[in-house]
């Protein structure tokens, strides 16, 4: 009955896609090796730890695990929590963002290190539902309690936690919107065939006037964000991701709510069964407004558009 | 952390409150003593069998539960879902509407009874997780499979289903828009408390002026909606159900698309946390969801409203 | 054809009512006789000059109208605009707010002064036209260039013109809001009656489900506005324009937004009509528009609702 | 003061692209040489007259406007609205749109005609006035009475009018979405500039993050809409105008919508000067908003799409 979306299925891989981009470009030799090898082999898998449940991780300065340099090594201290794909059998790897000066400027006081999650002092506290669903890879919380880790395993070098996470971000954030786009897609399909399958008052649903708006809304919507985000990756591949800035900010803010909109309206033309596992609106509709959260709340990305907008208009 | 919406927990009496109106309106002195006594002392429970999963049930021709009479019973055949309470463990009752007869005038075709749920024939199949949420007392599936009841625990007389259900629905309505509005005031104030607890860029959240604007529209939203729903609860204690049909309508379509917007922002003031069980704003989101949808979609209520204001200006 | 709102015609009285509310309560006998005796009369018309054009007048502190002490005088220089009624031929009397202690705490610093509209240095300069329209009592530009004006005709005393604002823009805004209802009932009842009219398809428009859903959401808005503004005027009867500051600033925000929506959908029924003069449609959004800006621009009000909620859930 | 938008003066082209698209597509040698040759070289203007003020135009079978053969003439009866262009000095040229058989199928039940303005018969009523805006070349109402034709100046043939007036309004179309898109550019810079140059309450408007994310709701909406406009384009370039139907559709819907929401946010940021006439975004507003119901209101356009998207579902 229904289709199939899965999005836990293609959801688990984006923290992976984004450590991998972070591996690849500013990982030592012995990280290649060591971890980034088998990640593009598929033999294990990673999670990112950056957002912290006690303050809004969206401005980096509020991070508060600490990283303090100890002889050769750091030790964590801190929480964490939306380290996705943690609680997989096959995580084995945590890239975890902290403070290793408080005192720098606001974007230099953040670092980066590469951390085995069978280091001591790690330890994975709970999965968090998301709307009431529990995603078999995780949401996890994971508690660093005097958490050792060798200094070669800062990467990069101290400070540079935030220039790393920008880097890491955008194509992660072009990755969650190309499938938000299908999940999209897919719920249209779903709303065109439920239409056409159910009746009221003498009519097909799908012959009543304020469905064919919601339909033909949606079909609007989606041709244009999926241009936006085309024009995205193509900025990206062209003029890099930092040129790309304004354009992946704007396909971050805008995917997601076309999306929940959409698929807000599949729900409605089903009827009951829409909020049910029956079909697979409802859970789409929790993890794509999640993304509306995930990596920085739509107002810091809309925030960064505003700001260069109003540069633009200055000169 | 946080605060207690506990929706299940005052969720769950909506049905037995509609039965409790339907017994003591349509109920004989057996019915009376039997059901009403009990439900009102709370030593039992009841669920209300009304929607299909077949069909639109917000059109009432389109309900296939058949009800044929056989001699001095009548046997029923169908399947019917969302019947709130049925899996609560004190559960003894069920009021199921069916058809006994497809060629009547539209809304006389059908018919209402008292069913005890362990009556033979009846098997409580599953209850239906609601954006991943289950209730203890669960939305059930419940099959009706050669379901012998006898004749005399018909409710009114055969035809009169459609009339009983609009009698029951009016009351049941306002306890759950009223009940939605108390979780937006909730909402309002998590959000209020947590812009003031948190600082990203150098100000509280709070001082941001979206968020502000957030908080000022949920203001005047509710005091809207509030009004409206005592407005609603007035009319149908001074002009009766029927009278208060439009304004029935009205606060059924408005009080769930207030909730749901504060509730929404609320959810993104939170940040991460807002979709987790940590609060209970995600939990509150996916029943308020659902109330769009019980009780027939909010369309159906439209139509409704649109046909006696174009009645109106007809004169 | 259509029916007869004349905007115009009620909105020309709302600044005399503002002015009769200011002399009665603040004139000095003389300005009673003089003013308040016309005016209540309807011999003669009166103006109140408080926006300028060169700065953000929704803040007092940005009033730059300069009421300097010369001798028994003050000595006025200065732009205002806005002021509706200063073109009406029988119009005699500015109220003007201005700024006599720019030194002062912030809402000391502005004072009240009655105007002849002939003192010489004053000059109506022009008609704002309001989205194409002039009406013809006018929203005047005036240059105030050297007006002597006695110290006599100051109301109330030096440093009181913020708090003579406040009590003078409570009832007006009230009164702006119930015409403003009143025009969306009509613009509601105009879309009915042209939906019934037309036939497109082979169906007439008013059983189209969407122009359907726009009329039933159009009586939800409207029951629920209206509501809110009999709730501010008891409040304002019972509590006082200070206890009745959130009604009085969420109706003001509330009541054209429900009616620019209700307003526009009829104007979308009537076809190219509705944006013509043949109908008054898009006479009324621009008027109802522009109340969105008088006394104060949406936001300014919902900062105000915004920080009294918050304030609320800090105790 | 401002920005110079002049939407009157490209607005006044666009008739006269589409009617030179169809004189170059349909018009006989004759045609050609006496009308296209000077419309190219801009030495006469023309006007298209085909929606009536009587029935609901979106529905070319409502169109009343009578075309009877008489020996080698048609004798044309009518009243015609929305001609835009009419009242230009040089206007020498209708296009007319009517029925020659009202018992034909529906879409070959009108006839497109070439009618000098000067053939007796022909009135021009008055010009319609637009939100209170009157253009110098009019929105012309014209009655046509006993007004003969020669048959040699009927497009195409007898009931190719639908056929004729499908093939002229996808460029139209996309002319002017490009210049709403335009002026919604504009009114983006206006309200950039207006937010940096006030101050309200110790900060600058455009410090505000309210206003801030209405900088950047503008951007995400035009950049997606302007890419949409782009593959309508290229779409027919390259599939042809009915292959680009359900992109001219969608862009023919999306611009007006995402330029008035612009506009409306660039008159609130520029407060009461907003809706006057020293800026050009009142007029620019009346402008596109007439757009949403011009050659057709958005809703018989989402009914194509959503019909068309359907239709894709059902295979």
């Amino acid at each position: 009955m229904g289709f199939h979306l899965a999005p836990e299925a293609c959801n688990c891989s984006a923290p992976d896609t984004g450590n991998i981009e972070i591996l690849d470009l500013f990982g030592t030799d012995e990280h290649r090796e060591k971890w980034l090898k088998p990640l593009l082999q598929g033999t294990i898998r990673s999670a990112f730890a950056m957002t912290e449940p006690a303050v809004a991780s969206s401005d980096a300065t509020n991070i508060e695990l600490r990283m303090v340099r100890d002889g050769d090594h750091y030790v964590l201290n801190g929480r964490k929590w939306f380290a996705t794909n943690a609680m997989h059998p096959n995580c084995r790897l945590l890239i975890v963002m902290g403070k290793t000066d408080p005192h720098a400027a606001p974007h230099r006081q953040q670092s980066m290190m590469v951390v085995p999650i069978d280091t001591p002092g790690v330890a994975v506290v709970r999965s968090l539902p998301v709307f009431g669903y529990t995603d078999r890879e995780g949401h996890a919380e994971i508690l660093f309690d005097d958490v050792r880790v060798p200094a070669t395993d800062l990467l990069k070098g101290e400070g540079e936690g935030f220039a790393i996470s920008q880097a890491r971000l955008g194509p992660g954030r072009i990755h969650h919107c190309m499938r938000t786009i299908g999940m999209a897609e897919r719920a249209l399909e779903a709303m065109c065939r439920r239409a056409d399958s159910r009746t009221t008052f003498g009519l097909p649903i799908s012959e009543r006037a304020n469905v064919q708006d919601w339909i033909a809304e949606a079909r609007i919507d989606l041709e244009q964000v999926r241009l936006l985000a085309l024009k995205a990756a193509w900025m990206m591949d062209t003029a890099g991701n930092k040129g790309a800035r304004t354009e992946i900010a704007a396909i971050k803010v805008a995917a997601p709510q076309v999306a929940l909109k959409v698929i807000d309206r599949a729900i409605q033309v089903h009827g009951g069964a829409g909020v049910t596992a029956d079909f697979p609106l409802a859970q789409a509709y929790a993890h794509v407004r999640t993304l509306r959260l995930a990596d920085g709340p739509d107002e810091v990305h809309k925030r960064t558009i505003a700001r260069q907008e109003l540069r633009r208009h200055r000169s």
